[in-house]
């Protein structure tokens, strides 16, 4: 069973339409870097997706570097910061979709939105 | 230039997690949807995403009837309804990516979440 995860940091306190279209990006990112079969099974399984919060830039990098030790697809969106953030913030990451056991492995401590 | 927009129904008031997980499930079905050299132009470009909001389930599907009509690619999303609402609640709406003239003149009357 395929899973994709996507991690949010919360202290950017991001509005509600700001934050759905980054999480958006960052799981169609991973989407493109990933192969096609596991996509497409993942698309067949339903496309478990679940939307997850850390703390600061600090604590969403060591669960990206932590993704890719793993051999995980992941994307890390930088927002171009028009609106809401500074220009170059990094405002979330998608890890996956992958083995729902992996995913949970590095995401295990962290709480839903 | 290419521009997606999801579409998002008012009345069920999704919390932030549960609406950005849905908004990035429409997202992604439509990119599945779609031509793959449109995606990689799109991507390209920068990804542009605009997420918006519509009154109820009326006013989505006049929407999602009104970008078919105009051979654009969309994604419905139906929830399992396991959370927050009913089983086979269509929640929000995809609409291309797609040249971003066709995306507004269906979507110019709808305001950003």
């Amino acid at each position: 069973m395929y899973k994709q995860a996507i991690i949010v940091r919360q202290d950017l306190k991001l509005p509600k339409g700001k934050m759905s279209a980054q999480v958006a990006h960052a799981s169609v990112r991973a989407v493109l870097n990933s192969d096609k079969k596991k996509i497409q099974d993942w698309n067949e399984q339903g496309m478990a997706k679940i939307v997850l919060k850390t703390e600061n830039e600090k604590t969403m990098l060591k669960l990206l570097q932590n993704a890719k030790d793993n051999n995980i697809k992941t994307a890390m969106i930088t927002d171009a910061g028009k609106t809401v953030v500074t220009p170059g913030t990094k405002t979330c990451i998608a890890i996956g979709p992958d083995e729902e056991e992996k995913i949970d492995e590095i995401t295990n401590s962290l709480k839903l939105i």
